[in-house]
């Protein structure tokens, strides 16, 4: 179909999850790929697994580069976001994987995030009351967080539905490390996470604001945890029940029946995250807790693929009208 | 001092880290080794890592041969180790490392285990209130389970101080693999294991019973989570704050002022599970939530140590007059 | 299209591998998909990161029903081929993933493998010279073997080409724990793998007769050693030099240059298993020693893909008609 | 006996693995501790393992203060110990950690380093014939590399008694991450080595030189492989056999029959790197290929006790006078 679309930092794990997804998609082709620290730098020296763009070279991050394509994916840093999107004519679609648009209340923007608020974009969560035609009429979307996405997927139904209390939401989360990014830090180092679980960011992450938005809690209690291995988010959230709790997972039955990226699961099987490895796929389970009463929600996400890159490829499949799922794999790559 | 100790279920996880333990403690002698599909193979066969005790046999698990020494440790499956304490004489002191004797309330324990309740040993978890005094003055006492020592020790001094709501208690827990010990499952294979999480027996874990004891919560919603690493327990406690959720933290720290093996870490530090690898060591780390104004606390252990084998031994050393410390690491074994 | 495929064996990791990569197949669908200990499971309980075939059940392996496709792959147990191909009748294509018809002389069959030599099917590694040919000419393929696919594609052109010597080849090889299957093993088990290396079946594994009968080389010392990783082998092969030990990168250049799987890298980049994850692809690097002058040449795979059930695909498109590149993805997923 | 013991470099992975040894050890004590870029942070900040050094501070690498122990540790960063140690006094005993003092050749140091040679010290090899005596009676010891201990103690006793040929001789190890060190480089990132195997520096490693001196090998091929787990190395050596291969094996035996630290298992029983976590044990198994008649030894240690800190300690344990096993785990924490 001669659709082109070009990748704004795709030196880093989301841009080259995308360059992965693209490469498998039948209608699109890839246009500008976009890097910082990497310009001059052969995509094979920086990705070893995209051997079909190994002798691609990333140039730099220009916008009229950029809006020779169909569509832009923003897969940079924090905050840059908004400088490179005000740049793009207004004709050319864009999909931003960060945080900048996200947020439709200043006042919550600011109290996680440094620097002005940039601006408001439709959330690209297509599963969403609405959201799917949200995202198939813009000209801009915000894509999710990897947490976000998952803890969203899990929750959002069931304050929808009457059945959680918003008012009493716990969520302990853990993420394999490929959602910190490819910052040479320290506690990343693989020495330090091989064979351990450590929390961080404890009751302070920056993305407590996004999922409060997205699922309409009132009161959040956020864990995130960091968990030895590449890629996947295991979500675990409880909630207060509002009436029957037992209503719980019916309702996610309800909300899921005819979505082909989310699952939940038969009753007796828990989400793996293995089972999305490499899939645009959230697989869910519901149970209630025999002792407390709470209802409890489990998720699983590839935080590369449904928490960032797939995601974005979901919304610009919608923007480009072309088929929502094309390009986008289903079954995750396992064991 | 010519004291010998002799282990039950040798051939076990858990067993094995007695024998690894007791081969560094200065007091100790082993005694009989005992495990029951390895009667007769060489513990090297089994535990390769134990070799000081490459060449020792493991013996049938015979009461008179176990009752030779002046303590006996049962790391023998559930359910086992009742049949084998009763044939023990009243002189021969005993730890259990299993959940036969830990609950007090026979209701409690139908509603978590098949059999009849055994009977109800002193609880050896030394730092409670209380607890050193009667675990020194008893013959036979109950070795707490892994998640319960990691949790009990992050929570109980917060009700007992009136800073936790009892009613309002949520736990998220991951463990390591050897928590569920050796025994030949699917979803236990390194296959299916590596570069994943999975939630199992969410909000319905026999374990429940136990930890409200312990910590006196009277309502408690526990999800726990299998983690690729072969050992160690992240616990999240979040709670409901009574009064100035901000007390929390020095209430912690005063608890644990003078515990050799518990440590409230400085602000900023959050526990990582590697730091405790092979030592009797929970560390913990504690803040509110900013957004929900939860307490949440997070502790680490090695689930065979400071959550098994470690604790046993601690109590051993109170139960025969031996320093309380003797023979257990404090430093943990990382990267 | 209209082609059908079945897959006998479909509950082992090879098995559903083969049903991963055909769900993504442009030109086949799946027909009968058996299992022997999973005969009436769902596929989802068995694997379930296959979402899209979740609901299907396994059936038993019944050569009739498995001949109605146009072609089959079996995917079973050592030993279990012949029987079931025997009763399959001789329009029906087959590839199997099996030992049983890969070598050629009986003797070399008796070395290593207990029961009777079942025959010799052509040997379905498309890179070979002359293999493609044979390949689409054949009814009946046998699929070469993870550890020989690996190293052969490592070694056959330097052997032929007169570069390296056949008579001195030591190949140490590392695989990651899906190349050992389901089976319930303690040594398989996480608790076991994770952190740790372990040689096995040193200087006797079964697959020696098959490399050698691959690559010609005439005495073979193989170490193969079991990674804590659920897939992927790197083979590091070192031989004698004949001539210029020099030349051996440009033949092995020259052997590739026009394959769309088997990649040469460019200077200063050494194969990294996880680049080939999930991908039809290895990948090589080839330097001469400084110190003994010995060729060296590593390579890179993921075991279930271009060792197992991709490079079953790629023969099963030769055999079909088909693209041979159709539905095999190039480009691994990582991190 | 009021022994002190002084770490230059404590903040990398070895200097915090000297520290964790000597916590253990019955006769010493630690002075100065010093780290270049962590002068004045806490070692609990570093080392969030080392509890009971916790709250120490790391100060400047200052001979003067490590000159107040009697014996001083060098864990510097290649290159640097040479310019320390020249300033202590003669009368400290040093034990260095480096490469600096290795090798006795200049010109093969030459070949493989940067830089003047700085001079030989003895070899801290205990286990070597004569080593231990000269390490005893040395003023200062150079600590062999990880990789050399691995492979030496697989092949000096075959070349020694002549039943290896040292002119052909093909290693293949494999090593743990902490063996590259703390540096923040891209490919030691957690998400970049979980998961995956990959050579490096292969047939050009500088501990070649190093390996020929203490085995007397001729003929070295040497494949380092970096490997997803935090310690242990696996070393596969193999060798052209000089007259009866078979006698390898009983040779291995005799050498360290009487060893505490090097055993040789038995038969049908392999080295696995797991068992030696934080011992100083290295394990050794032998066999004759079936198929080539090569001999192969395969070696297993932990990088950071035998491989580094360990090993340092042994030869400080001889220098002096101490019991050699004082304060060294014989037993692995396992699983």
């Amino acid at each position: 179909m001669g659709l082109t679309v070009s990748v704004a930092g795709a030196s880093g794990y989301a841009g080259g999850e995308l360059l992965r997804l693209i490469s498998g998609h039948p209608h699109l082709e890839v246009g500008a790929v976009t890097g910082q620290g990497s310009v001059g730098a052969a995509v094979g020296d920086v990705h070893p697994h995209l051997i079909q763009y190994a002798d691609r070279r990333f140039t730099a991050t220009d916008p009229a580069a950029l809006a020779e394509a169909d569509l832009v994916f923003l897969a940079l840093p924090h905050g840059e976001s908004a400088a490179v999107a005000a740049k793009l004519p207004a004709g050319v679609k864009v999909v931003d994987l960060g945080a900048d648009f996200r947020l439709a209340d200043p006042v919550a923007w600011g109290a996680y995030y440094s620097g002005p608020h940039a601006g408001t974009w439709p959330y690209g969560l297509p599963e969403l009351p609405g959201g799917r035609d949200a995202i198939a009429a813009a000209e801009r979307v915000a894509g999710p967080g990897c947490y976000a996405t998952t803890i969203t997927l899990a929750l959002a139904p069931l304050i929808a539905a009457g059945v959680a209390d918003p008012d009493d939401v716990v969520v302990v989360a853990a993420s394999g490390t490929s959602g910190a990014g490819k910052g040479l830090k320290p506690h990343l180092l693989a020495s330090e996470v091989m064979g351990a679980l450590m929390p961080y960011r404890v009751g302070a992450h920056q993305h407590v604001a996004e999922i409060k938005q997205a699922t309409g809690a009132r009161s959040l209690s956020f864990t995130p945890v960091l968990a030895p291995m590449p890629r996947g988010i295991l979500a675990t959230v409880t909630a207060k029940p509002l009436g029957d709790a037992g209503a719980a997972r019916a309702v996610l039955e309800n909300a899921y029946r005819d979505e082909p990226f989310v699952h939940v699961l038969p009753e007796g099987r828990w989400p793996h995250t293995g089972a999305t490895l490499g899939a645009n796929t959230c697989l869910i389970q519901s149970t209630v807790d025999v002792d407390s009463g709470r209802i409890i929600v489990t998720s699983a996400t590839d935080n590369l693929v449904k928490g960032a890159a797939g995601q974005a490829l979901q919304c610009a499949n919608l923007m480009l009208g072309l088929p929502e799922t094309a390009g986008l794999p289903v079954n995750g790559v396992a064991p």
